[in-house]
C-alpha cells in the first residue's frame, strides 16, 4: 500500500506562498479612497455600489459555472469542483496582487471592488487552462500553474489595454485565448508516450455526471452576459448585454442542430450542449460594446456554435492523436478557436468605426483614436501613440491576439517544462481522471456509471 | 436496430428557422435610443441599468429553474436540462421579433434591455407546456410546438396587457394560465389510446433524479419575487416583492402539511414539494403589486398550496385516466389552477379599488379607469374605452382570463392535431420518458433508481 | 409493518400555526410608508430598491446554500433540501412577527424589504442549528424547536444590537454563535446511550452526495460578501465585501493545505472542504465594517481555516464520544468556534478604534459611543449609556458573545428538554439520517453510495 496522494512538501510549499501572500498584502495593499471613511454627515443610506450585482454573477461563473463544467467527468467531481476552488482562492489573491503592482499609488495597491472582479477575471484564464488539463496533473502542478500564469495573464493584460489600447471588453483575447493557448502549451509540454495518447478509461461522463456538468454550463451561459459587459458603463453595457444574450441563444441553436447533424445515429451529444452552447459568448467577447447591430450578434453566435461543435468532432481527437495534445475539455473548441475568430471580429469592426456611427463615444471605446490634445491629465504613453485611424486600430486588434497568442504559448511551453522538473510528482496514466488519488472518497474502487 | 434517433429533417428545418431568424434580426431590428451612443461627454460611470438584477433573476428561473425542476424523472436528465435550453434558446429569439411586431417605429423593433425580460417571459410559457409534455414528444415537436406557441402568447400578451388594459403583472393570466392550458391541451390532441392511458415505466424519480429537480425547484421559489416585480417600479415594486414572498413562504408551510396528511403513512411526497411549494408565486401574480395587505397574501399561499397538493393527489391522475390528458410535471396542478385562481383574485381586488386607498396610483396600476382626459400624448385605444370603473375593471379581469384560456385551448388542440401530422415522427410509449432515443448515453440500457 | 413517519398530530400542530400567522399578520402588519401609493405624479421608473441584488443573494444562501450543505449524508437528501425549505419557510414567517414586535408603531409591524432581509438572516441560526441536529431528530421536532429559537434569536438580537449597541454586521455573534451553541445544547440534551455515541451507519457521504453538498457549500462561499455587507451602505459596504472576499479566499487556501496535512495519506478531505473554507466568513463577520486594514482580513481567513479543519478532524469525535455532544454537520466548527473568534476579534478592533482613523464614522460604526448630547431625535435608551470609550466598547464586545452564549445554551438546553417530552416521537438509532423514515421514496430499501 503505497500512498499515491502524499506530497507533503507540495502542501507545504503552498502553505508558506499563502504566508507570503499575507505578508505582501500586509506591507504593499490599503483601501481605495471610496472605502475609506468620509468626513461630513452625509447620508450613505441607498448609496448603491454600482457594479455589485455584475459582480456577484462573475463570481458564481467562476466558482460554481467553472467547477460544476468541470465535473462531467465520471470519477473527478471532487477534484473538478474542490480544486476549482483551491485554484480560484490562491489565484485571486495572487491576481490582486500582481494586477495591483501595475497601478500602485506611493508603493500601495489602493484596493476597492474593482479589484476583485479584476481578479476573478484573471481567475478565468487559470481555470481555462485548467479544463486543458483536467485529470492529467496533480493539484501541486496545478497551483504552481496557476501562480505562473496569473504572472503572465496581468503582464499581458496591462501589455494589451493600457499600452496598445486593444478593444476587449469581454475578455476574449485577454483571458479566452490567453488562458486557452497556455493551458494547451503546458498540455503539449506534458504530452503523453505515444500509445498513451488516447482518452483515458476514466476520461468520460457518467450519466449522473453529465447532469451536474449542467449545472456549470448553464450558470455560465446565464450569467455571461455580466462577464462581458462589466467592464463598461450606460449604452455600452446595455449594448454588451444584448449582444452576449443574442450571441448565446443564436449559438446554442447552431450547437445543437450541428451536434446531432454531425454525431453517431444523429443523436445529440452532451459535451457539445456542455460547451459549444457558450461559444457563442466567447466569440462576441472584443466586440460586445461596438456598434455590430443586433444582427452582428446572432451572426457571431451561429458562426461560434457550428466552429466548435466542428472542433469537438472532428479536430480535438486529432489533436490528441497526432499532435499528442490532450484538452480534456475542449478547450480549443470553447475558448481557444471562438476567441481568435472575435479578436479577428474585433479588427473588422475597428476597421469600420466611424466618427458618424459613434460620435464622441469613439474616444472612450477606441481610447488610441483620441488626439493627443484630448488626453486629459497626466499624459498617457501608449505605443504607437495617440491619434489611431480606424484602419490603425484594426492593425492593433490583430497585433494584440498575436502578442497574446505568443505570450501564452511561449509560456505555457515554459511553465509546462518546469512542471516536468523532479521535483514534481507525475501522474501515472493508470492515475488520471481518478479523484481516489487525491481524496478519501466513500468508496475508493467502486465506478459508477 | 434502427435509430429512432434520427431526424435529420427535422433538424435542417430548425437550422433553416435560425438562419431566418437571423435575416428578420438584420432586417427588423435595431438598438433602443438607450443604447446608442450619446454625444456630449457626460461621465457615464456609475450608471445602473435599474432591472439588470431583475433580469439575471428571472434568467435563473428560465434556464436554470425550468430546466432542473424538469430533471426529476430518472432517466430524462438530459433532455430535462439540454431540451430546457434548446427550446428556451430559439423561443427567446422568436419573443424578441414577435413581441417587437406589435411595437415596431419606422419598421424597426429598438431592442433594449426591457425586450431580453420580455422574451424571457414570454418563453416561461413555452416551458410551461413543455411541462405537461415532458417525455412525450419528440424534440422537433417540442420546438416546433415552441414556435406555434409565441405567436399567440405575444398576440394575447399584446391584447391583453395593451388593448384590455388587464391588470397582471406577475404574469398569471398571460402566462402562467396560458402556457399550462396551452400545454394541457397539446396533450389532449395527442392524447394517447385507452391502453396506454397510464404513467409510463420510466414516469418517475430516481433518488439522485429528485434531488437534481430540487435545484430547480428551489432557484424558481428563491427568484419568484424577481419575476412577479420585474414590470414594475418604486412601491408597487417593493409590495410586489413582499408579497411573492410572504405567499411563497404560507404556501410552503401548507404544501408541507397537506402533502404529508394527504399521503400514504403520512409521508412527504418530493412532487409535491418540488411543484406546489411554488403555486404560491403563481397565484399571487395578478394581485402582486395591488394593496392586499400583507395577510392577502399570507391567505392566497395557504390556498393556492393546499390546492395544488389536493391537485396532484386526487386530480391529476383521474386526468390521465379519465380523460387521457397526460401532464407529466402536473402543470395543471402548479401553474393552471393557481394562476385561475389568481385571476379571480384580482378581479375581486379590482371591485373594491378606490381612490382613497391608491391615490394617483390607481390610474398608473388600472390604465383603464384613467379618463380619457387623463391620457398623456398620442390618443391610446383601447377595447371598451377609457374611464373604466372598479367594477367594470374587475369584470375586464375575468374576460381576460376567459379570454386566454380559449385562445390557449383553442391554439393548442390546433397545435396538437399539427403535431400529429405524419410529416412528425411519434414517439412510442416505450421510448417515452428515455434520454436514449435522443441522446448519446454512457450508458444505453442501465437505468438506475 | 408499522408507519414510523405517521404524526399525523404533529402536522396538524403545525397547520395551526400556520393559521395562528395568518391572523396575526391580519391584525399586527401593515405596509412601511415606502409601499404605500405616494402622490403625485413623479416618476418611479429607474427607482432601484438599493438593497434588493443583496437580499437575492442571502435568499440564495438561505435556501440553496444551507439545504444543499446539508446533502451530504448519503440517504438524506430528501431531507436536507426539503426539510430545510419547510423550516425556513415556516421561521421567515414568524421571524417577521417576532422581530417585528420589538418595532411595532401604534400596534402595527410596518413591513418592507428589511423586514424580510431580516428575516431571512434570523432563520439562518435555526439551519445552523439544524446543521448540528441534522437526522437525530424528527421533522416536527425540528420544526418546533425553529419556533423557540426565533423567539430568543429576536430577544437577543434586539438586546445585542439595540440596547448594547454591540457592532456584529456579519451577524457572527448573534446569528453562528448563537445558532451553533443554541443547536449544540439542544443536541446535549438530546444526547444518545453510551453505546450509541458514535457515528450512525448513514451518516457518511456517498460520492454523489458530496458533490450535492458542493452545490450549497460553494453558493454560501459565493454569496457570503452579500450576507456580511447588507446592513452597512457605502464604504463600509464596499470594505465589507472586500474583507469578506478576502478572508474566504485564505481561509479556502488554508483549509485546503491543513485538511491534506492533518488527513491519512495526505489525501483532502470533502467534509473540510465543504465546510472550513467558510470559516473565513463567519470569522471576519463581526468586524467587516471595521477598518481592519486588508490584511487583517487575510490574517483572519488564515486562522480560521486552521481552526476549523483542526476542530473537524480532532475535537468533533471527541465531542461525540466523551461528550455525548452529537454534531452532524459539524457547527461547532464551522460556525461555533470562528463565530467566537470574531466576537474576540471585534473586541481587540474597537479597543483601538479612534477618532482619527475613522472620523465622523466612528458614531455611525459604534453607535454607543457617541456623546449623548450627539443622539438625534427621540432619546434612546442604550445599556450602559452613551459616551463610551474605545475600552469600554471593547468590553461590551465581549460581553455581548458572553451573553448571547448564555442565553443560546442555556435556550438550547431548555428547547431539548421540552422536544424529549413523551409529545413527541422520539427517532430511533436506525431510523437515523434516513430519508424512508419520513419520505416516499423509490427505493426504500436500497442504498447508494
Amino acid at each position: 500500500m503505497n500512498t499515491p496522494g502524499t506530497s507533503v512538501s507540495g502542501y507545504v510549499l503552498l502553505l508558506t506562498i499563502q504566508f507570503v501572500f499575507l505578508v505582501v498584502f500586509g506591507i504593499c495593499t490599503g483601501y481605495d479612497d471610496d472605502l475609506r471613511p468620509r468626513n461630513g454627515t452625509q447620508a450613505e443610506e441607498g448609496f448603491i455600489i454600482p457594479k455589485y450585482p455584475h459582480f456577484q454573477d462573475i463570481h458564481v461563473m467562476i466558482f460554481i459555472g467553472f467547477g460544476f463544467l468541470m465535473t462531467f467527468l465520471k470519477r473527478y467531481g471532487y477534484s473538478a469542483t474542490g480544486l476549482n476552488l483551491f485554484v480560484a482562492a490562491l489565484c485571486v489573491q495572487w491576481a490582486i496582487l500582481m494586477r495591483g503592482f501595475f497601478d500602485m499609488e506611493n508603493g500601495i495597491i489602493k484596493l476597492s471592488l474593482d479589484d476583485i472582479i479584476g481578479a476573478d477575471i484573471a481567475t478565468a484564464s487559470v481555470l481555462i487552462s485548467m479544463g486543458a488539463l483536467l485529470g492529467r496533473i496533480t493539484p501541486i502542478q496545478l497551483l504552481i500553474m496557476g501562480l505562473f500564469e496569473i504572472v503572465l495573464f496581468a503582464t499581458n493584460e496591462f501589455l494589451q489595454i493600457e499600452l496598445m489600447k486593444i478593444v476587449d471588453i469581454g475578455g476574449s483575447i485577454t483571458v479566452h485565448a490567453f488562458g486557452a493557448y497556455f493551458g494547451l502549451a503546458v498540455s503539449f509540454a506534458l504530452r503523453p508516450t505515444k500509445e498513451n495518447a488516447k482518452a483515458g478509461e476514466l476520461e468520460g461522463a457518467s450519466y449522473t455526471s453529465d447532469i451536474f456538468a449542467m449545472v456549470g454550463s448553464v450558470f455560465l451561459w446565464i450569467f455571461w452576459p455580466s462577464f462581458n459587459s462589466a467592464l463598461v458603463d450606460g449604452p455600452e453595457q446595455e449594448r454588451a448585454i444584448l449582444h452576449t444574450y443574442l450571441s448565446l441563444a443564436a449559438c446554442t441553436v447552431t450547437t445543437f442542430v450541428v451536434s446531432a447533424l454531425v454525431s453517431k445515429d444523429n443523436k445529440l451529444d452532451m459535451v457539445h450542449v456542455q460547451n459549444s452552447t457558450l461559444a457563442g459568448g466567447v466569440a462576441v467577447g472584443s466586440v460586445v460594446n461596438l456598434l455590430i447591430h443586433p444582427v452582428g450578434a446572432v451572426v457571431i453566435g451561429t458562426v461560434a456554435g457550428a466552429l466548435s461543435v466542428v472542433g469537438y468532432r472532428y479536430l480535438s481527437p486529432k489533436m490528441l492523436e497526432k499532435g499528442r495534445i490532450a484538452d480534456t475539455c475542449g478547450v480549443h473548441n470553447l475558448h481557444g478557436m471562438p476567441a481568435v475568430a472575435s479578436a479577428i471580429f474585433s479588427a473588422i469592426f475597428a476597421y469600420f468605426a466611424t466618427k458618424d456611427a459613434y460620435g464622441d463615444s469613439l474616444y472612450t471605446i477606441f481610447p488610441g483614436m483620441k488626439n493627443s490634445s484630448m488626453e486629459e491629465g497626466e499624459h498617457e504613453i501608449i505605443i504607437g501613440g495617440f491619434g489611431r485611424s480606424s484602419q490603425q486600430q484594426a492593425g492593433y486588434q490583430l497585433l494584440g491576439i498575436l502578442i497574446t497568442l505568443s505570450i501564452a504559448i511561449v509560456g505555457g511551453l515554459f511553465t509546462g517544462l518546469a512542471l516536468k522538473l523532479p521535483n514534481f510528482k507525475q501522474l501515472q496514466y493508470n492515475e488520471m481522471h481518478k479523484d481516489d488519488v487525491y481524496w478519501e472518497t466513500p468508496d475508493g474502487h467502486h465506478h459508477e456509471n
